[in-house]
């Protein structure tokens, strides 16, 4: 059984978060430490610890992540100019919670893809 | 109708690549021009051109870029210490090609989400 984390109390809305999006499987919120103009998680409305825990039965819900990042980009008026999700795994990555989450970051130009 | 891209041939083997899987929905290769120890591409086999134009039809697939970076990542021997999955549009994220594509970059620490 998956721990959970801050990102389920945000789910059931018993912490306050600017939840942008929520629907059966997945909920979107912007990050507290926006890293660009836009920045907002999107994240499975079930725990999902990391990329390398996902299944064949998570298929459709992680989409949903892409649809949702899609929406939400037009919502933001972001879509024509472009963003970028990224999503991290453990500690190369950089992955800070264990609640697998997509970060849609836009609203200006991105750089290269590494800081390396 | 999309437009066909490099990506198109890669998948129909109709110009070399380093293809590391490929399956009905998915084709995964390495890059040609790698910015980590391990730097492959995993794309739908059917043309998206961007996030922008995902539909809720393709969520199936767009969850196997996901289940296919796991299987990968595993493979690869990069999956404990961690990885980044990424997916640039249009030009603020610096898309190039026009054929959806999520880029698995691991086997080092990857640093800062943006280089900016």
């Amino acid at each position: 059984m998956a721990e959970e984390t801050i990102f389920s109390k945000i789910i059931r809305k018993e912490i306050p978060a600017n939840i942008v999006y929520q629907d059966e499987f997945v909920t979107a919120f912007r990050d507290i430490a926006p890293q660009a103009k836009t920045h907002i998680l999107i994240i499975p409305n079930h725990i999902i610890p990391t990329v390398n825990d996902v299944t064949e039965q998570d298929e459709r819900i992680l989409g949903r992540l892409f649809t949702t990042a899609a929406k939400l980009a037009q919502e933001e008026g972001i879509a024509e100019d472009g963003y970028r999700l990224i999503i991290n795994c453990n500690k190369h990555g950089g992955q800070e919670v264990f609640h697998l989450h997509m970060h849609l970051l836009g609203g200006e130009p991105l750089g290269k893809m590494l800081a390396k």
